[in-house]
């Protein structure tokens, strides 16, 4: 039976998963020298197939991390060694945007193509159409959190509609709505000069509590700009649920300030927002 | 002309390395994302032969961060990128210790080895006669502080004797003391139960100022050890020189209060001991 080993900082995530999945969990040990150097060890048996879990928010120290476990992994006997990040970082560097600079995602997919037969993530965020078997292999995977999400809609009853911030979120919004049982809207962004970017929405219905869904929020700007545009189309009640709870100092407040009601997060990063298993 | 692409908190490193060789030195701009991720960007122009400048200490980070300065580097022009990083980390890591544990310095060699087609150090720390060629390609090097240690011991003139803490460091030691045209001597390291380590030294001459020297402190206690070996043999002044200035809390007071006078270090790594450029 395949064993998840979890960082201690993804321990209680991996006994979330492996409750349902009805698997052993184990944590690494990891110690970190006065130098800055890591050592991790594997402190459980390891069988042919073997899974690491860490989610990589905060990614850098983590990646060189889980790079070291992926070969104590092996060298304690694992043949196929799967890294289970409910987080992947790096993904939205997939261009080289001013001269100068690199593709950071492919550094990081190549980095962990080599050292894992496969990754499995949650909503990577990848734009273009692109899907994480291009990029990391065919056995890899980006996981759908519409399908807990519109759970979690359907649970809190009341009218909603879902609404995605711009069109590349259709497709999540779409899914999630389905499974909810209520209506949905895309906005779609307006560029304002060089910087500002407005979105623009469809009128909703009167009374409507607009739920806006997104993949991840770091400094919350795009989730409080549409939140603004909605209440200026006359929206009274607004929630936000993300995926990939980032928040960066200070994005909780700009997004209540634009008039959020409440906001709620999945479990692929810890932190107090978190409301949704995956 | 080859240039130098220099992290910022390498630049004054490779201004002294590039003064010597009159190579244009550029800075790279490194910009860190609230959420943790990293953002390289190369500012000046790349030719096909790129020299990127960085010291690891400290090093998780880092060597996320150098290993996306390769792939920039790569799509601003270069073909053949070398790395000179004066401080390696990770090189001790070199055998699994404790079952369960990965061999740490072969992951940071693999995944430099496949970033940068060579990679320059100095006085990596190396056991059982590896070399760095074997490690990272037969074009990396490790190349020897030897030569500008024994330059500043002649400079520095006066009665003195080269110490080695242990027989690993019997060809430094030699090769320092040739240069500065002073004796040298070795300790023989002897275990005192599990964990206690004492060393013994030859008897060295009355009034004898022994100046220990070592690749790396990052506790402190080789250094301290030898230096109480050493006042109990009846030296009376001692200093000592390392190369790799990692000193850890609490590292130089503890070899202060063995008796050791005067610590200097090279410039690997960025600390108030420096005093050695290499």
């Amino acid at each position: 039976m395949p064993r998840l080993h979890a960082f201690p900082d993804s321990v209680a995530f991996a006994r979330r998963l492996a409750r349902r999945a009805a698997l052993p969990v184990a944590a690494l040990r990891l110690h970190r020298f006065p130098d800055g150097e890591s050592l991790v060890r594997v402190q459980a048996p390891v069988g042919p197939d073997a899974y690491l879990v860490r989610s990589l928010f905060d990614p850098n120290t983590k990646l060189v991390e889980v790079l070291l476990a992926a070969d104590a992994l092996r060298r304690a006997g694992a043949r196929r060694v799967t890294l289970l990040a409910p987080y992947l970082p790096y993904m939205r560097q997939d261009s080289v945007f001013t001269p100068g600079e690199p593709i950071s995602q492919r550094v990081v997919a190549r980095a962990l193509g080599d050292a894992f037969d496969r990754v499995l993530t949650i909503e990577a965020h990848l734009h273009r159409l692109r899907r994480l078997e291009d990029i990391l292999g065919r056995a890899s995977s980006s996981l759908s959190a519409a399908p807990v999400i519109g759970a979690w809609l359907r649970r809190e009853r009341g009218e909603a509609v879902v609404v995605g911030p711009d069109e590349e979120s259709t497709a999540a919004v779409r899914a999630i709505a389905a499974i909810a049982g209520v209506p949905w809207v895309v906005g779609r962004k307006i560029r304002q000069g060089d910087r500002r970017v407005t979105i623009r929405f469809p009128v909703l219905p009167e009374r409507a509590r607009a739920v806006i869904v997104d993949d991840i929020a770091s400094s919350g700007a795009t989730i409080a700009t549409a939140a603004r545009a909605l209440r200026r189309g006359g929206v009274q009640t607004l929630d936000a649920v993300v995926v990939h709870a980032i928040f960066a100092a200070g994005a909780l407040a700009s997004i209540r300030a634009a008039g959020v009601r409440r906001i709620v997060s999945c479990d692929t990063i810890p932190h107090r927002t978190n409301a949704i298993a995956t």
